[in-house]
This record gives structure tokens, C-alpha cells and sequence, in this order.
């Protein structure tokens, strides 16, 4: 069977039943997240450790000769950092690999630096190694690794299967700025109006630890980043937490400036299902979602809630409750797109 | 400038000067070991963490097609675990990258999988997540946490700048075996008496972990895994510690079976500058070399000694003091090989 058959998160599953050996080992104990969630948790000592790793290929994850090398270095890094702060944690240091051919230019390649440490600066995050290795395909790999709260020997932190039915959905910003940007480039409309922010959306992800500390501290325990795109992470959360999820169109933030960009239905469609925006998804009862957004820093809008049904997916409703199709809800690494 | 043209080790020295902010960062203070060692190391209140990563590059770091699935995985994990091992730390959570094509056999990354499982099972490591990207160059990236010793407040680790003039330089088990399993693996010479061994020796690296920790027990504060080749290896930690070595070719501790298979001559030059046995060097004073040669878990061969000189690197010397001349010392990951 290939892997565009089963696609990305059917592959992770059995992947992870592969691993049949593991209640022999001490570390296994220790672990609070495994496989499946935006970072794995585990215990250390009194603390606990959050760490995650994101890849960029290019080709696949960025253009090359359109996607200027600080902006690929400071976007390496803001993913995973995203990534920490869904799970409720704090990034600290970083391992980097870079993949590359023995004819790359090494200026490139400072200049990648210098937008990992302008990230690092900006995150708290500190570059401590890495490796180097020679492949016919350029890609970037960072390995983050960062701490969760410890409160009386509880590890707080925000799981995708932490939902409960009638918990809210909120999301923090604006959606579809980040693929509006990639469209952007793809399509050579930088000199249009407007296009800048999109751009910018698209190469420099702004991950939301501050939204992630209010939700910790308000008691929400349940969250994930919007990387893959609405509709689809949130199914990540129903499928993790065995439920469904509505979300009303007339509630979702899309990006300012994207209709009048792409027209009102196409940016629409980006907010949902455009992925890269690196919003926080958090789900809630609706007083600690309030307290959250007391705190957030940035806009914190309730954009659906959480429902019992078999089908463990998110829909998207019209004002009257009808669901809206929109092909592809998202973005899976394997699959053929929509 | 190219890549190629620095190298690997001048690339890194380059990027690390790219970070020139970091010292505004509170998690830089905690970082012990940062670029440039076999793994970094950080505090992590009252405990010292040690990550490091490594990525196997297909048609770059393995034979596609010649390299079962299973070893694959378990080499993956090894060469991390060598990493974790020549800090003299301990490794705990593995967190796995794949980048692969959209048509790639599911069932051989589960056979993949179950290698990772069977050396994680072995050197106690537990795989806690990871991350899937298509691409049209399969690799797998592992990145990997552990822990070192920490004895009041004193963080005990080998790093490759810890070598002082007129300690001893001395190797675990022997050298050459997996560069001589990679020679029967190309030149498809499996039949031949003595081979498999050799391919074993390629395709399933035994990390050095309780070497490691007999090394750290017995106070030694030097060592790096011999990865890239003995006389490249023993360089770095020259290059960081600002000495010269030499090692005295009767005391080379040639893999059994290499000099019949492939002449004595050749089987020499494997041993210095092959690479992958992922044995330790373990670079300290008399002393300390013979108390943790009396409790590591392998032979323990005296090999060399560190001098001071102006050239940092280190030389094969005859049994009248000569230099040996071999061409290349090792595998660059940047530079064409010799």
C-alpha cells in the first residue's frame, strides 16, 4: 500500500503501532504525550519537557527563488515554536538540520541563520546544535525542545484530545493571510495592493505563546495550532477527543484584506481550509475561554463548539445550519491536494 | 562560495557566527555545550539535558535497495544514540522525521518502525513523536533528548574541547568493520566468507553507552564517537582543544576478518579513516583511561596521545615515528570524498 493511500495521519497511526517493544523501557513511564499531537511531553526530574520537530522541503513547503532565506530561517523555527505554544508550553532550545547539495551557496545559508536567530531573539529560543548533510533535496529541520508548567506535580498542558461536548472554539487573529500570501507569490501579484500583508503572513508565521500562557493559566486543556488548516486541525481534535465540532461561517475572522483580494467566497475558503496561519485554536467551556481572551494577546474569537456525533470531523454551518462543502478541507502532507 | 568549498566544519563555524543576538536570550545562559560537540547540553533545573540529531539520507547515507527497512531504522536511532553516548549521557525520547514520496511503501516504513522500536528497546529509548513530509529524497531525521550526570550542581559530560597535552587517546572494540560491510554491500561481494559480519557491523551499530559511562565514572571529561572516521574524529577534538594527536599504527585496533577480505594495507586505511564503527575515543590521563577501561563494556585499546603542535590534527605514525600518508582522513558531508 502507498502512503497517498492511508495519507498522512492514517500513515501516523500505524506507524505508531509499530512500536510494540516500549513498555520495557524505563523512559516510556515518564512520557505524558506521545505520538499524534502538536509535541510530545514528558517528565524530567520535577519538570517536564515539550519537544517537537517541523521540516521545510523545497519544493514542497516553500518556493524556491520566491522565499528570501532570512524569512525561510525565521519561519523554520516559528512553526515548531507554534507547535510549543499549542501544547501550552514554552520553546528553549533548538537543533537544526540542514539538507542541501555541495553546490549551495554558503551566504544563503547565513542568511537562513540570521532569520533562526532573529526568530530565536523574538521566541526566547536558543540555537544549541545540529547537523549538516549532504542531499540532492534542500530542506530545513528543526528539532525544538521547551518546558510545560509543573503545579503540584501537574503537568499542564493543552492536549488535541482533551475536548468535552459543549466546549467552545475559539481562534486567536485572523485566518486565510497566510494562504492568501502564498497565492501572492505563486501567481507573481506582489505589486498589488494589499499584497505585502499577505506576503508577510505567509513568510513570517507569528506563533502565539502569549494566547497559549492565558489559555493555560485560564484552565483550558485542549488546543492545537492552526498549521494544516481550520476545519482539518480542529478534526484533529475530534478525532483525538471523539467528537464533532461545528464551526459558523458569519464567526470566522477571515484575514482583512483577503476578499477584497480574492473575492468573499475564495477567502472564505482560505480561512478554513488555507492552513499556515499559525493561529491557536482553543477549546473550552465558555468561562475559561472568557478568561482566556482577558489575557490573550491578540483577538480571541469563538468560532463554533464542540457536539456528540459519529462522524468524528469538524463542519463548516451557514447562518441556517446548513453545512457548507468546500472540497479539501485542508492541507495532508500525503494525500493528492484538492 | 559553495558549500563545497568550506567543507562541513567550516560551514558550521560560519553559521554559529550568524547568531549574534543570542545573548539576550535567558535560555542561552543555561546552554553548557552548544554548536560544534556531538550533542549539546543545557541545565534544566537540577538536571542537564543532552539532545542531538542525525539524518540518513538515502542514495547519501545508505544503499536504497541493499539496506533492509529494519536495519535502516535501527541504524537511525544508533547513530543518535552514539551521539548521546560519546557526551557520556544517557538517552531517553527520540522524536522521528521521515520526509518520503507520496508513493512510498507503507509497509516498509513499518518494518522501518520496527527497527527504530527493536534499538529503542536496546538503548532504552522511547520514541515519544515525530513528523511526516513528502519529498522526493527520502531521509530519516531522529532527533534525541537524554540526560547527564549531575553531581552537586556539576554537570558531567566529554566534550570534544576537553583534551589536555600528554593525556592518552584510547578506542573502544575495533575499527573498519563498518566501512569493509559497505564495501561488500556495493561491490555485492555477500558471499564471500567473513562478509556478513562485516555488513552487520554497517547496518547495525552498537553504540558505546556503558564504555560512556565507565568513561565518565572514571572522571574523564574528553570523547566524541567515531563517526566520520578515527584520524577526522581525533581532528575535531584537536581542531576544539587546540593540540595535536598522533596514533601509532600497530596499536590500530583493526576490525577481525578486514585484512583477509581486503589486504592488509587496505584494511588499515578502513580502520583510520572508514567511518561508522561508532566506537568512543576516550581522550585522559593513564589513570583515568585504565580505570574505565576496567569497567566499560568493550575493549579498551590505547591508540595515541595528544601533543602540542601548531598543526590541530592528527597524524598515523609508524612504528620508526613517520608520518603515514593516507589521503583523505574521513568523510566530509560537503566536500567530494576522496
Amino acid at each position: 500500500m502507498k502512503a497517498s493511500e492511508v495519507g498522512e495521519f492514517g500513515l501516523i497511526d500505524r506507524l505508531a503501532s509499530s512500536l510494540v517493544e516500549e513498555h520495557h523501557i524505563e523512559a516510556v513511564e515518564r512520557l505524558i504525550v506521545g505520538i499524534g499531537d502538536d509535541a510530545a511531553v514528558w517528565r524530567d526530574n520535577g519538570s517536564a519537557v515539550v519537544a517537537t520537530t517541523d521540516t521545510l522541503v523545497a519544493g514542497v513547503h516553500f518556493l524556491p527563488g520566491r522565499t528570501p532565506w532570512r524569512d525561510l530561517g525565521w519561519k523554520a523555527l516559528a512553526v515548531n515554536v507554534s507547535d510549543i505554544a499549542a501544547m501550552g508550553g514554552t520553546p528553549e532550545f533548538a537543533i537544526v538540520t540542514l539538507a542541501l547539495a555541495d553546490d549551495q551557496d554558503v551566504e544563503e545559508l547565513e542568511e537562513l541563520y540570521e532569520g533562526l536567530a532573529a526568530a530565536g531573539a523574538a521566541f526566547g529560543v536558543a540555537i544549541a546544535g545540529g547537523d549538516i548533510v549532504r542531499s540532492p533535496t534542500f530542506s530545513v529541520t528543526v528539532g525544538l525542545c521547551g518546558r510545560a508548567q509543573v503545579v503540584d506535580g501537574d503537568v499542564r498542558v493543552m492536549r488535541r484530545d482533551g475536548a468535552m461536548a459543549g466546549d467552545l472554539v475559539a481562534v486567536t487573529g485572523e485566518l486565510g493571510g497566510a494562504a492568501g500570501g502564498l497565492r501572492v507569490l505563486q501567481d507573481r501579484l506582489e505589486t498589488d495592493k494589499g499584497a505585502a500583508a499577505l506576503v508577510q503572513r505567509h513568510l513570517r508565521p507569528q506563533p502565539r505563546l502569549g494566547s497559549a500562557q492565558a489559555g493555560i493559566g485560564a484552565g483550558i486543556r485542549c488546543a492545537i495550532d492552526v498549521s494544516d488548516g481550520l476545519l482539518q486541525d480542529l478534526g484533529h481534535i475530534c478525532r483525538y477527543s471523539r467528537l464533532g465540532a461545528v464551526v459558523w461561517r458569519d464567526k470566522v475572522p477571515v484575514q482583512l484584506g483577503l476578499a477584497p483580494f480574492f473575492g468573499p467566497e475564495e477567502a472564505l475558503r482560505m480561512a478554513v481550509s488555507g492552513g499556515e496561519d499559525y493561529e491557536l485554536l482553543l477549546v473550552g467551556p465558555q468561562e475559561k475561554i472568557e478568561a482566556a481572551a482577558h489575557d490573550a494577546d491578540a483577538a480571541l474569537t469563538v468560532i463554533g463548539e464542540m457536539v456528540i456525533q459519529g462522524i468524528h470531523s469538524a463542519e463548516l454551518l451557514d447562518e441556517r445550519g446548513g453545512e457548507i462543502e468546500l472540497g479539501s478541507k485542508g492541507w495532508d502532507h500525503l494525500r493528492e491536494q484538492a
